[in-house]
C-alpha cells in the first residue's frame, strides 16, 4: 500500500490528522485555501514532534514529507487516505466529495472528520458512495487515540477493516460504531453535559472554574480509565450492575436535569461564559495550556500503557508493532563494542538544571544490561525458571550532560565472565558520539527461590564465552577499575 | 481542635470517609445497622491502605483508631465531624439529624453526602439548622479529592471555611458551590451523560463496551486534567472562548440530544444493559476492578502531582502540609552517620523479582544528596546564584533486597572535601536495621554558566568544615574506595 495521504483542510483537526501521518512516516499533501493554514499547520506540527514521540518507548519511522498544494488534484495523486476537515456544512462536503472522487483513486478510503452528519448523509450524490466514511478524532489528534469510525449500509465490510489497519498504524483506535445517528456517540455525551454546564452558569449556580473543578477533580479522573457503565458496575459493588441499575433507576424521574429545553446562547451568556474563563485561564496563553494539555496526556497515557489498560492497552499494541517492524537486526559478535540499547532523553528525565538526571543514567544503563542478557538467552523464558543476574555492584562516571530529546545510544562489552559472575562495562554516547557517561557492572547470577549465587545455564555460558573470544581482542578502557576517590 | 469523627453509615462510602479520616490521622467512630458494615469497611480500608499512601512521597500521620459502635450517643462522643452517609431517603435523613443534634457538640459539623438533597432540605425541621452542609465526595472517596461543599442561607461564613480546613487536612478539597439545585453540579452532568448513554444502548447505537472505550480513548483522558471549558477554550484557538462560543453555537438548535424525555429503565433495557456490562467487564471481579481503577488513578493523579496541574496541584498542597507538621527536626552535627532521607517502596519501583529496581536505589540516594547539600546551605536559593554540585562519580553496592512497602532510611558520612569536591557516603537501611546497599558519591562544585570546576562559597565550606569534624571522628567503613571486579 502506497503511504500518502491526502488532508482536505488544515485548521487544528487537519493538523493534528497531518501530524499523525506524518509522524508515522506517510507523505501528506494538504490543501487549504487559507493563506495562514501553513503557519497553522507548522504549530500544531511542532506539538506534536514534542509529545507524540513521548508516547513510545521504541522509536518512530523515519517522518514523512509534507507538502502543501494549490490543486487538489495534484494533492490526491497516489493518495491512498484521504481525509476531509472542512467546515460543518453538508453542502460544502458534497461539493468537495465530488471533486475528489472525479480524480481520486477509486479504492482510496475518503474519511470525514465531521463531528455530526451521518454517513449516509455524506455520501448523498457521490459517484462512489461506498469510499465515504465517518472518521471522526478528537483534539488534540496526535495524541488522543480515539477514531468513531461510522459507516453506512453501503459500505462493504473490506473497506471498514482496511480503514481500521491503517489507523491502527498511525497509532488510531478506530471504534466501529454499529448505528448511524447525529453526532455519533462521543459528541452527542459531551453535548448533554454542554447543554447542562450551559445552565448551571447561566443560572448562576456555579462558574465555569468551579464546573472545571468538579470534573477534574472527580469523574473525569474516573473516566481516562473506565467509561461510564464499567465505573457504575463497580459503584454497584458485589452486588452487581443489575442491583446498580435498579438503585438508580428512580434518580431518572427526578427533576436532576434542565435539559428538557435548551438554553439562549445570547450575547448575555455568551459574555458571562467567556468573561469566566478569561478569569479561570487568562493567566496562560492557548499555546501554554496545549503543552500543559498534552504534558498531562502524556503522563496519562504512558501510565495505562505500563498498565496496559484501556488507551494505554491501545497503545502498547501499536508500540509492538513499531517494535515488531523496526527492530534492527540483532547484533552480531563482533570484536566492536555491541550497541545494546538506545534512547531519546524525555522531560520528566531532566533535572532543574535542564540536564538528564543522575538516576536515569542507571534506568538507561540497566535497560543495556536487559538488553545483552536477552543476547545470550536470559529472557523471559529463562527467568521463568526460578533463575536470574543480580547486579551486586554498580560504578558510573559522569562526563558530559545528555539534554532535552537528545538521542543517546549505549555500547557494551563483555570485561569478563565467570560461570556465575558477569562484569559488564557500558558507554553512553550522544549521535554526535560524545562520550556522556560510562558504568561498570558486577552481576551474580542467582537460584531466586534460595537467593544464592549459582552457575549460568550451559546455554547461557557457551554464548557468553563466544562474546568474550571476540570481546577479548578490543583494547580496555584505561577507567576499568577505576573507584572513587 | 479534636480529631475524632463520627461515620453515620458504612457502605462503600461511608467506608471511603472512615479511610481518609483514619490514614489522616484521626479517630473514627462507625455506626451502621448492618451486621456486614465490619467486612465491607475492612475491605475499603484494605484498598485505601494500599492506594491513598502512594500519593505521597511523605510519610502519612500515624493512623487513628477505627471503632464500631452500636449507639449513636456512644458513638458521637467528642466528635468535631460527623459525616451521615445513609441511604437517599429525606425522611430517614431528618430522623437522623434529630438524633444527632440531641446529643452531639453544637460546634461539630454534620456533613451530608447526598447525591440529590439540597441543604435547605436536609435542614427542614432541624434543632440547628446551621450546623447541617452538602459535603458529597465521589468514589473512591479515599483517592478521589472532590467534596461538593453546599451551604444555605443558615450557614455562617466560618462553618464553611472550617469545613473546608478540615477536609483540606484529610487531603479532600472541598469546591464550594454557591447555588442549591437538587443533585449539585457534578451528578447533574453526570445525569445528562447518563441519559442520553441509556438511549444509544436502549436505540442499539452502540453497546456499553463502546460507548466506554470512547469514553476513555477521548474526553475521558481531557477531563482527567482540564474540564469541559478549559478544553473548550483551547479548541477555540488564539481567537479564544468568545470565537468557540460563537462556533460551536448553532449546534445547539440541531437535534443532538435525545434528552427532551427520560427513557424507561424497565426490565428490558436493565437486563441489556447488565449482559453488555458482563460481556464488557465480567472476566474481573468488582474486587479486581477496584484495584485496577485505584492503580490507574494513584498513576494519573502522581502525574499531575508532579506538574502541580489539577487535582496534583491539590495534592501537593497537601503534601507539604504534611510535610510542614511532620518535618523531623533538622540532623544535628555530631559524631554518628547523618539520617538524611527515608522513602517507602512503591509498587511502581518493583521489578518482575518483585524487588526494587536497580536505579531506584540511585534516585533515592540522589535524593539523600540533594538533602545533605541542603544541610550545608545548597538550597534553591543558593542555586539560583548559578552555581551547584554535579555528581562526576558514583559507585554503588547491591547487599539485599528491598520488596514493596518496606520503609528505607538512608544515612550518609561526609567521607572528606575540599573547596571544589565533596566525597559523600551513604547507607540504605530497612527498618530492621539491615543494610542493603551503600554508595559513594563524588561531586564537583560547578560554575553552571560556564560549566567549570570552581569554589563552594564560603558559608558552604564552613559549614562542611563543621561536618567534618564531627564525621572524622567516626569509624570509615571498609569497602570505601572499593572498584567493581
Amino acid at each position: 500500500m502506497n503511504r500518502q495521504a491526502c488532508i482536505i483542510g488544515g485548521g487544528v483537526i487537519g493538523g493534528g490528522w497531518a501530524a499523525r501521518f506524518i509522524l508515522s512516516g506517510w507523505h501528506v499533501n494538504i490543501v487549504d485555501p487559507d493563506p495562514e493554514a501553513e503557519r497553522k499547520i507548522a504549530e500544531v506540527m511542532e506539538n506534536a514532534r514534542i509529545a507524540y514521540p513521548q508516547l513510545f518507548d521504541s522509536p518512530l519511522p523515519e517522518e514523512g514529507q509534507l507538502r502543501f498544494c494549490d490543486d487538489l488534484s495534484d494533492a490526491l495523486a497516489g493518495a491512498s487516505w484521504i481525509q476531509e476537515a472542512v467546515p460543518e456544512r453538508l453542502e460544502l462536503k458534497h461539493q468537495i466529495y465530488a471533486q475528489i472522487q472525479a480524480v481520486c483513486d477509486k479504492d482510496a478510503i475518503i474519511g470525514s472528520s465531521t463531528s455530526g452528519f451521518t454517513p449516509t448523509d455524506l455520501q448523498i450524490g457521490a459517484a462512489r458512495p461506498s469510499q465515504i466514511l465517518v472518521t471522526h478524532p478528537y483534539n488534540p489528534v496526535y495524541l488522543l487515540p480515539l477514531v468513531e469510525l461510522v459507516a453506512s449500509s453501503a459500505t462493504p465490510p473490506h473497506t471498514i477493516n482496511r480503514a481500521k489497519e491503517i489507523l491502527a498504524g498511525i497509532g488510531m483506535k478506530a471504534v466501529h460504531i454499529v448505528g448511524e445517528i447525529d453526532a455519533h456517540v462521543g459528541d452527542r455525551l459531551l453535548e448533554a453535559v454542554w447543554r447542562e454546564a450551559l445552565w448551571l452558569v447561566k443560572d448562576g449556580i456555579a462558574s465555569t472554574q468551579t464546573i472545571d473543578d468538579i470534573i477534574t477533580h472527580s469523574f473525569g479522573l474516573r473516566w481516562a480509565q473506565m467509561g461510564l457503565f464499567e465505573t457504575y458496575r463497580i459503584a454497584g459493588g458485589e452486588a452487581g450492575m443489575r442491583h446498580f441499575l435498579n438503585q438508580f433507576g428512580p434518580a431518572l424521574k427526578w427533576p436532576w436535569t434542565k435539559l428538557m429545553d435548551v438554553p439562549e446562547l445570547d450575547d448575555q451568556l455568551v459574555n458571562k461564559i467567556a468573561t469566566q474563563s478569561d478569569e479561570q485561564s487568562g493567566k496562560f496563553s492557548i499555546r501554554e495550556l496545549e503543552r500543559i494539555r498534552d504534558r498531562n496526556l502524556i503522563g496519562f497515557l504512558t501510565t495505562l500503557k505500563s498498565h496496559s489498560w484501556g488507551a494505554g492497552a491501545f497503545l502498547a499494541e501499536c508500540e509492538a508493532d513499531f517494535r515488531s517492524k523496526s527492530a534492527p537486526p540483532a547484533p552480531q559478535i563482533s570484536s566492536e563494542l555491541l550497541s545494546t540499547h538506545s534512547a531519546t532523553v524525555l522531560p520528566s528525565w531532566l533535572d532543574y538544571n535542564g540536564h538528564m538526571t543522575e538516576f536515569r543514567y542507571l534506568q538507561i544503563f540497566s535497560e543495556a544490561t536487559d538488553k545483552f542478557l536477552a543476547l545470550i538467552g536470559v529472557d523471559d523464558g529463562y527467568i521463568a525458571k526460578g533463575v536470574s543476574y543480580y547486579t551486586v555492584e554498580t560504578h558510573i562516571r559522569h562526563l558530559a550532560e545528555a539534554k532535552l530529546d537528545e538521542k543517546i545510544e549505549v555500547k557494551t562489552l563483555l570485561q569478563s565472565h565467570g560461570p556465575k559472575k558477569l562484569h559488564l562495562v557500558h558507554e553512553m554516547y550522544l549521535s554526535d558520539g560524545t562520550l556522556i557517561a560510562s558504568a561498570e557492572h558486577m552481576l551474580i547470577h542467582v537460584d531466586r527461590a534460595k537467593n544464592k549465587a549459582c552457575p549460568a545455564e550451559q546455554p547461557v555460558q557457551d554464548k557468553l564465552g563466544l562474546f568474550q573470544t571476540a570481546h577479548d581482542t578490543i583494547s580496555k578502557p584505561d577507567y576499568i577499575g577505576r573507584h572513587v576517590g
